[in-house]
């Protein structure tokens, strides 16, 4: 039998109060939970002097790295979290979600941190501010990992996932991580953070596990520079957001809430409709997968009045053929809920809710033990009825709501104070825009969806690591996910001022005006480990004929009447014949290209290109290549050599030293030597 | 005399309970403060019915347009401004940070709004995530104007910056805001208040003011959608962040409150460099500016050790020049305190730090009233002495710290625990790199200055509006400021979901994919006002010849030899000879251009380009422009005629249909009309 036992300080603690934890499809004990003497304060210590230093040495992008390496470990012993997941009550489908989907959005979060954040262990953010007029003084934000612990307090209802979408990104950031699993479910946590420690991939001291029913006084041992993510009831949520030394000490908060998510059927669809039916299935998934126990399933039904019994009748019709039972038989639709107490719960919540409700449906016979029947409720009059927005019942439920116009429709999505997400199934864009933009305030996420979206749609229900996971008001008022923001909400922005020189040498990229350095011999033959940032290649200059110009139009076929007719040119913004301004970009390559074979691949992209001032016949131009940053890229199978992307800033002045373009070009150059990460 | 009146629900409520607002120079009353009964929960609903649904109506520009025109109103006004000012104590350069920075800062925000966020009511925030294989199905986020009403609780040092910092944004977001302002200094907050309502330039509802000592029951009536920024000292503000109220709603609370800010010597300084004379400015400056009452001024000083003595004697030479007076005199380098009681207070603050430190300046003779004299304090074991970090007199003051080495010196920066800046004076940039990366989790701003940078320095104690403001912990873990950033930390940030046709309609903006309209005519021959999204233009094709290449090679000087050395290129990545990208480029202008005079301008720039295959001889190219966005532009003096920016999405494909680059052009249209914001 598993024992859940934490991992504190680089220990496993074996010794401690032992507790059954019960299988939710057998009733019988499936692990046991170890709940040790925890000394907080010092596990905290141990993070921020041990974890925190080792993360905060490699850049970002290795960080990412690991997370990516440890997400292929993992996902090679997926089956046996399968097989344990199977006793929370979930089906392999449920199961998916919360293991091959938390790897995904690892993976996710990893992916988008490489592209688009820094290969530096700080994230260079935004453009340059110039603070001055002649440029000495200048100003960089970054945002740098803190140096504190991430104590990720998580939900019972996905054990695998609810740690990775906090584990990875904050990982990423650079800060050691302390998880707290609910102890419902924690068998499953636990023995994907045990592959996590076998695996001996994140360096010692990033990760910890409390084995424990409550945390503790470990929020009491918190400091300014630590965080915390909570992700559960409301209630409890609230309670620790609140607690005086999270207050005393500003400890960034992230509450993640349940709230009461709502499906809206546009007032534009008959039953005969193709998004009638994708309404209806997807309410109806969305109440049976997990068994209804996900933080963004639909408990509110919203649905044009004259439509309330076709939608009651059609959702009816599904969920009758919802096979309940044990979560590994194959037809198999919806297992019990994770645990008696769940169980137990969810009656008393719909206990509460048959006092404003009536029940539409709740058939399929009796259930024992955690497993329980769907149920579809419906409230007549939901814009008098507040408590209706308010109350949770956490399983296969839903309760249908009628709405009049589609003003009142909204009024209903946002009368819940805020959700993880809302939907709309309409095949009217207008709607669609009224419905959307009506309900953004109050949502984390919006999905609309018609018969063009439908097949490829990750449904409702389902967080994304590229966007955004988190909700205002009701939901917690948190924000999680939405790919590179995950990093960043782990990090502390910082506004750095100096002259660019020190900038640029603080920050390790190159800031414009910044002193530069004249490459030795030209940088596009050398490696990519060669190049240094602030090194530099002037060009010879050239002198812009007539003659360039007509045969630039000639051969673009570009004929614009500014570079080709100077009658019309002279009343044009420029008075007289300019240079096309793909002549100067491809007269400035011509400038700076070295036509050899060397270690440059490719240009494979160019950035923030601005025309600044128009370049005449007769005018001589002259660039300045500046290598801005670098990023290391991961050799893959069908690459031919290792390599890496170099930016580079270009600046093309005239013969009065006045800028006519600026840009930034990215080039591939190749690497001399393989890396740990090309072996993976 | 001043009656500092509250404007409540678009009334001026000119009965209530009057109090004396004293005048910090001559200790008689200037202004008396009309303490109304406010019925606080209709002043929110107003706010949130008259003035959200009208500020919403407006797109971001037209938005932050009207800021710019109110702080054109406002600064013709602002010698009235400076006179009212002196009563607070401010010399005139005090009162220019506060009169004209916070106009300034109001201008900042607007300008980076018109440049960084959408012209529409909601910001399109970065790239469109796609989600799924064929792309019917996309992602998109969006932030939008919350529902609610911006409560501001401001502090009393700077009641004209203060104000303008958080208003601005706010505004621009689109939130409709009440001020409350602390009593002391309100009557100048209220002269620019009432300005600002009689520049009728905001909607109704958009500003409310509220003159109390307390904002009585004010926060019990907060929604979800609301949110409230304070800024103030850390004891009222914590209370306040944990209100249960807030709690319960979770309504967002940004808190900024005064921190022990430092400012750092080199160890690489001596006394005989410039950068011992800029550190010794910049401390005494920031000591007597606003005498002392600064959020961001340098509590503490941090020296090495073996330069306390000559740190003090340099601070004591520059002091003993301070010339105390009244601030309206032209030779007076310090005013008072802003009244009687913030003197107690900084007396007693000063007491108990006497505790820990010994007083190394304190002269300039007997001062009365509000007046005090600045004092130079030491402490001889800063990193034993934990109060000395935690303890604020809010007045003009420093601690001199000696420090061993640079790890001590930014040891000692962070035991304040989070401050809202910090800064250091070195010329070397290792030593810049070490301390400004040590310090800057601890730090919202961090300022690293030299001989190069320091005449065109904004000075540490100045937040700059491109730049973020505030700071973790102790500094209250809140970030106002920072460009765009100000706006988006109004809004609600959403997750869109949906296909790219339905996110293009409900954004307004084209998204990758969405369906697009050709247009009935060449798009350069149309003006801004008639151009509509998703608009598209379809090229002819071209065939790329190995004559092309040549030429092209020829005409750019771009020999490069995978477009030249048949034998060389058969050794490249593209194994034969490929056309220049910047061929590709050019000759999709040749296709996609209109050779005519009309409304096109310029193309001025492009972004995000991305060779994404190559071009070989005998490929066959063709180029699509599709209308991405539009952005009107204010028709300046110099400009012959209004106009606005349009993006388009260009994407060129092959003979295979498939995608070989993809970029977004920037160009000039001329508009037909002029609008009311090119008459300013």
């Amino acid at each position: 039998m598993i024992k859940v036992q934490s991992y504190i300080k680089g220990e496993w603690l074996n010794e401690g109060t032992e507790t059954d934890l019960i299988s939710a499809v057998t009733n019988e004990p499936v692990a046991q939970m170890v709940e040790a003497e925890i000394d907080y304060k010092s596990a905290l210590e141990y993070a921020r002097k041990v974890g925190g230093p080792k993360l905060r040495e490699m850049s970002i992008h290795e960080r990412a790295f690991k997370i990516k390496f440890l997400g292929q470990y993992l996902m090679e012993r997926k089956e046996k979290y399968y097989e344990i997941s199977t006793h929370t009550g979930a089906t392999r489908k449920d199961s998916w979600i919360d293991i091959e989907g938390g790897l995904i959005t690892a993976f996710g979060i990893s992916s988008k941190s490489r592209r688009e954040l820094s290969d530096l262990p700080w994230h260079v953010e935004g453009d340059t501010e110039r603070l001055s007029r002649k440029g000495t003084f200048m100003g960089q934000h970054i945002c740098v990992p803190r140096h504190g612990v991430a104590v990720h307090i998580n939900a019972f209802n996905f054990p695998v996932w609810g740690m990775l979408e906090k584990l990875a990104p904050a990982i990423i950031a650079g800060m050691p991580v302390i998880v707290k699993p609910a102890p419902t479910g924690s068998y499953l946590a636990w023995e994907v953070f045990k592959d996590m420690i076998e695996a001996d991939i994140l360096p010692e001291g990033s990760v910890q596990f409390i084995a424990a029913d409550k945390p503790g006084d470990l929020l009491n041992h918190l400091i300014s520079q630590d965080m915390v993510a909570f992700t559960g009831s409301a209630v409890t949520g609230k309670k620790l957001k609140a607690h005086p030394n999270i207050i005393a000490n500003n400890v960034p908060f992230n509450l993640e809430a349940d709230s009461l998510n709502c499906s809206i059927l546009g007032n534009d669809v008959t039953p005969d409709m193709e998004e009638f039916n994708l309404f209806i299935r997807e309410v109806s998934n969305e109440m049976t997968v997990k068994t209804g126990q996900k933080c963004t399933a639909i408990r509110r039904t919203i649905v044009p009045e004259n439509l309330v019994d076709d939608v009651i009748e059609a959702l009816k019709a599904r969920l009758e053929k919802t096979t309940i039972g044990h979560p590994a038989e194959k037809e198999t639709r919806m297992g019990p809920l994770a645990s008696n107490l769940q169980a137990e719960r969810f009656e008393e919540q719909l206990q509460q809710l048959s006092e404003i409700t009536e029940t539409a449906y709740a058939s399929n016979g009796k259930q024992n033990g955690a497993f329980t029947n769907p149920r579809v409720l419906v409230c007549h009059k939901p814009m008098q009825v507040d408590d209706i927005h308010r109350l949770e019942a956490f399983g296969p439920m839903t309760t249908v709501m009628p709405y009049k116009n589609t003003q009142e429709a909204i009024d209903l999505a946002n009368k819940a104070n805020g959700s993880l997400v809302g939907s709309l199934f309409t095949a009217d864009d207008e709607i669609a825009q009224t419905v959307a933009l009506g309900c953004a305030p109050y949502h984390g996420r919006f999905m609309v969806i018609n018969r063009n979206s439908a097949e490829e749609s990750t449904g409702h229900g389902s967080p994304i690591a590229s966007l955004v996971h988190g909700g205002p008001g009701h939901a917690g008022g948190g924000e999680e996910l939405g790919g590179a923001r995950a990093v960043l909400h782990n990090m502390q922005r910082v506004a750095l001022q100096g002259s660019p020189t020190t900038l640029r040498n603080i920050v390790n990229q190159h800031i414009k005006g910044a002193e530069t350095e004249e490459s030795d011999k030209h940088p596009f033959q050398k490696y990519f480990e060669e190049l240094k940032i602030g090194e530099a290649l002037t060009t010879e200059k050239r002198t812009v004929t007539d003659k360039d110009v007509e045969e630039f139009a000639e051969l673009s076929g570009d004929h614009f009447y500014a570079h080709t007719d100077p009658e019309a040119a002279s009343r044009s913004l420029f008075g007289k014949i300019v240079a096309h301004g793909y002549f100067v970009l491809s007269a400035t390559a011509g400038l700076f290209v070295d036509p050899d074979e060397g270690p440059v691949m490719l240009n494979y992209g160019l950035e923030n290109l601005r025309f600044v001032a128009p370049v005449a016949p007769g005018d001589t131009i002259q660039a300045k290549l500046i290598l801005k940053r670098k990023n290391v890229r991961q050799q893959k199978k069908d690459d031919p050599f290792p390599f890496g992307v170099v930016y580079w800033d270009v600046e093309v002045t005239n013969q009065e030293d006045a800028v006519v373009a600026e840009y930034t070009i990215l080039t591939l150059m190749k690497r001399k030597n393989k890396l740990p990460i090309d072996e993976q």
